[in-house]
């Protein structure tokens, strides 16, 4: 579609004209002013001089740093969000498998540290589930509308509305909208108004990834609770020669939990750069908001990439011992059965209060079938979404 | 609607037993038990006993303290969001108003605090709408789905199922849950899975307040930078003895600005602990994540309600000075149009590269016109997305 | 002590002239001006005016919100300062009493969740021990050299110097310092140049803190792990009827050390805001910086005082299972061993790598005795500090 | 010195065994274990084997990853350290220079962005200074208490005194803490009991760095501010190609402040990672709070040091126009006065209350004169303290 703006002799390659053994001269030129759009435009222009003048001259026309810099940041993170979707799936996979297969494994439900009342293994990876689930609607719906920025120098698109003058266009301004729009669509992003000093775009994405570590660190917080010797009803895989020591020989560290978590625990506070700096938007173009969002974006997305994979393979091999769930829960039955208990005075009629009881029922198969009937359908509920999910993203 | 568990004596209005005058014994009791529920529940049913002991029995049960507490935070937040959204329609109201008085409004655009071309000051209101429609798209989001938190002491609804099995009910289970459901609905809730340790309902709605503090936060530095004496360009309303100061009688400070400001600066750290709060959930019930959420709720959502009432004082009453906008930005007429001038040089075959030029053109209405050309559908745009908004929420 | 610049006849008991009863009104005007000073003074001279004209008249001459602002924030942090270090000295006591008394109390050490090598309680409980000392520490200096501020409207300190003149002093300027360091002294505070944007006693103070909830959130972290059932080397005191829960009967929840997690967890979110106050000062006042950091500190305050009477109830009452320490250590010997295994294949020429072992040395008392020897050299070494601190703070 | 511990004959110089083309493998394989030094070892022991068999063996030999990461981080730090100290000596010397250049230069003192009461610029540029100093302060005493980490497996030092008993040494554990004093002597570092889970030592350095770029984003505000085209008392040096733009050829942006404000905003939820990892500290080693501390620490230095050499660029090229100031503050001269007239009421005995002037005196140089005498006292005081500094660091 040609929108009769530039040059048509402005068409070039610009991808073959850089490489990787640009970025250390285009990093140390980017501290001059700021940000490596100028060093990267002057490079490009350069290398065009000879071969191409009118693209040398063209290029970067209507642009400004910022408009070059968030979409390039939005290209990556949407990147990023389909990376993350991937293994997400993968790992929907296993927690479906997992929860249904566990869907009659008793085991001591476990509140404020304590032996509380029985649970099954099942129910508890449907609460795995239900969070991994949660953080890839938010992450769908955060790619789903991540847009280009390409409003110009104050985000007015002044200088592609007189190109379009200059051109001879009849209404140029609707011109440089349509600019505008085509190019988004060639990104494959969404068109609309520029966002310089509005940054919800980001942030949101910035939240869906630390949704994804948070409900991923949920998961390893149990997997290392459950995986302590003197619990020992979870093991993680081993393959890899994963999680070996330097000084004791004998040990296998849950290693791959323990990273998982660093990225749990790592997250918030980078959000919290990017929710200060979005707050610090100021003018046409923050001085230093913008700024921020680069260092906090990279180490978010970089450290969610790396804690998806590791979910996966932790999900994937993860070792359940159901006689040792059996065994914990079996060696504190009478405390996991009070509430039972507790329950069962509420049709007692010469009970006014609920005391500790001094000697408890005992459980009995039927009794415990009923007690947890419901857990059946909680996972069957949490399996279902499952289900959903797997037909939409298939 | 009977769902045959519970003893239908058992039935009390529980509001009238208790009162503001009760908050400080519950406060030092809730240091007990680590949470407000349990004294409460003993001060109800000995509120009951009496007059109604089925009601003191039946009181309760089912439920765990994070139930109680969970689903209380929830009804709160819905009543924070609903309160935030009817103080946003006044705010949209007034933007779009501005927005439209406002598009030929010229004013130098400023980035990193210097200037660069020329901006209407409509433009600029409308990336302040943009903003504040932005954080009420993920605010209603985030309150029409508030779950209830109906789950039992380690949300397998157990206690429910038993309850419904010794009243006799064929499928306990299924009675549970619809128990559950039921209980939701009349909340206004949504029903679903228990949600102990998964807390996407909190932290989305966490966000959805941070994202309106953000927004706000953008318009307030706009105009503390705009009302510095040196720029005058815009100033805050004075009614209400706003701004006075202890030791100078002539100053009006810009207060609203400042603590709006002071709002968008602290709420990114505080959803930071709701991250971490989420990240850190392990088994059935987490060991100090769950409890800090409280605090970091209370504060979050009373800054926000708070600031949400300045933001419209602000908006409702805000001074403009187009002529101050125009005088400041003529002072400085070459450099506005330095892009300009730019951009016609990539019509001059003669000019390979873009130098900063020693002579600028000089700006014409004509020209002017056409380089502001696209504001003007920027603003419409902005415009129609109020429009869609107003008629949404009406 | 005269310095000559007030009237003499402006000298007022201002204790007496406002109350609690003042607060809900001062409050709510605080509002209008964006802090508390201006309704307060307001009040003040009202209620001075006609018994003492010229107190009315003086009062708050020279000053300006800030300055008593900062003052009585200054003055709340310094007996915030006082109250955590007499809650220190207590726990320091219980903390060497613990460390004494199992210097030789064998447990296994666990590092990522794992068994690793034996270690002695006694020896954990230096590591607690050097924390709360560490804190101690920090509070210490930076509560001594907390500072008045008292700098004036722009921390010229005119206004003094303006006073002293009309007063007809020699060296005005001169005076006005005079006064300053004066009413430092008679506050117990340091004298020295206005602080309105240099906010180092502030963060510095705050960063004690962290340090003090830091400091409880590991000894509590430990004792969730330890006190869980199948560990249970350790359990919380129950006096009080703390840990009870609203819905199992049986349950001891170890709700203190909860309680102090969550105070761990909160605070370092809560530092961030005094950091970002900080980081964002300009000016000779700042535009929202400085409010941020009332409720930062205000909530940093109140959490970590509260924490500290809970850990010394916690430490002063921990139930010690030496025996339950053994069983568990005795479970995993072997692999408790294999370091010492592998040290003592340094000695065999044979071996050139170190393998896992297959068959391990079983421990002797005296192999153990001298493998475990420099815990006790490394609990002397914190008994002594212990003792130095409780030689400098009696 | 010889400890009679180890082999003689495991001797050898490591830094000539591994070298920057080693990184990329060891990284690839630290994702096993979780840590770079497990491979690293291997590495170490696979090339020292041929060659010296003993070394091979002996490596590492009584040491843990953890001893290892942390003495490296910690030399890493004292590395910073040094650096930063170095650039805040130019900085230091470049701000006495100004405050002393500019101790006459009369300016308007802003507070809450708008006129106060007039300052002079060498006062403000003292606030600057003490911000410095202060951080300075806390840099020297974290820096010089930074220990190292070499109790092994869990802190208890028991390999090493296994080796020493096993080398027939008598008092082994004496000797195991002689050689962890004299390893810490010969890497500069104190020596202590080990810090594995009490975390001061990093945080108090992590501190001392958010203080230095808190200190430097404060300078950087007021020169943002004070560079605004319609205030102009300040640009930025504009040598090395400096502030340019993509779009805009006449603008000069700010960039070394843009730079150095980024970095103040970084760094505090950076802190708040390395405080949210000491207080997460379990166990003997954490189970993720210690893998937090890497990144956090790294980005936080690298920032840190990249700001110190901005802002001793801007400070060095600083440029002051105080004939802008001078006419910015007449421009307002009655408002700036208003305070002096207040002041002036207090001795004139027909005024109960303060109102706002509605004819204001006219500023005299004389009155001037006394009116900012204080601040050449203040100048004073801090340029002495500057004196102080340079003394104490040459």
């Amino acid at each position: 579609m040609d929108l009769k703006v530039a040059d048509p002799a402005a068409t070039a390659d610009l991808t073959v004209l850089a490489s990787q053994d640009d970025v250390a001269a285009l990093s140390a030129q980017a501290e001059q002013g700021g940000n490596p759009v100028i060093p990267m435009v002057s490079l490009l222009r350069s290398r065009l001089r000879d071969d191409n003048p009118a693209a040398a001259r063209w290029l970067h026309g209507g642009l400004t740093s910022q408009d070059v810099l968030d979409t390039a940041i939005v290209l990556c993170l949407r990147d990023t969000g389909e990376r993350l979707r991937g293994e997400i799936a993968g790992q929907v996979r296993a927690l479906a498998q997992l929860a249904g297969d566990h869907r009659a494994t008793v085991m001591a439900g476990r509140t404020l540290t304590q032996h509380a009342v029985p649970i099954t293994f099942g129910l508890k990876v449907t609460t795995w589930l239900h969070g991994v689930l949660d953080a890839d609607d938010d992450l769908a719906a955060a790619s789903q509308r991540l847009p280009s920025q390409l409003g110009g120098a104050a985000g007015t698109m002044a200088a592609a509305t007189l190109l379009a003058e200059k051109a001879g266009v009849d209404d140029a301004p609707r011109r440089a909208v349509d600019l505008m729009t085509y190019a988004s669509e060639q990104l494959g992003l969404v068109a609309g108004s520029p966002w310089h000093t509005s940054r919800a775009p980001l942030t949101r994405l910035g939240e869906a990834l630390v949704r994804c570590t948070g409900a991923w660190g949920r998961i390893a917080n149990d997997v290392l609770v459950m995986s302590r010797p003197e619990i020992a009803e979870l093991a993680e895989p081993t393959s890899q020669g994963r999680g070996s020591s330097s000084a004791m020989p004998h040990k296998v560290n849950p290693i791959l939990s323990v990273m998982i978590r660093r990225a749990a625990l790592s997250g918030p506070a980078v959000l919290s750069q990017l929710h200060t700096a979005a707050a610090l938007a100021v003018d046409e173009r923050p001085d230093g908001g913008w700024h921020l969002e680069w260092a906090a974006l990279q180490a978010l997305a970089r450290e969610t990439v790396v804690a998806a994979g590791q979910v996966t393979e932790l999900l994937d091999g993860l070792h359940v011992d159901p006689a040792r769930m059996a065994a914990n829960a079996a060696g504190s039955c009478d405390d996991l059965l009070a509430e039972a208990h507790s329950v069962a005075r509420l049709f007692d009629d010469t009970a006014g209060t609920v005391e500790r009881p001094t000697r408890l029922i005992a459980p009995t198969p039927t009794t415990l079938d009923g007690y947890l009937g419901a857990t059946d359908l909680l996972v069957d509920a949490a399996l279902e979404r499952a289900r959903q999910f797997q037909g939409a993203t298939r």
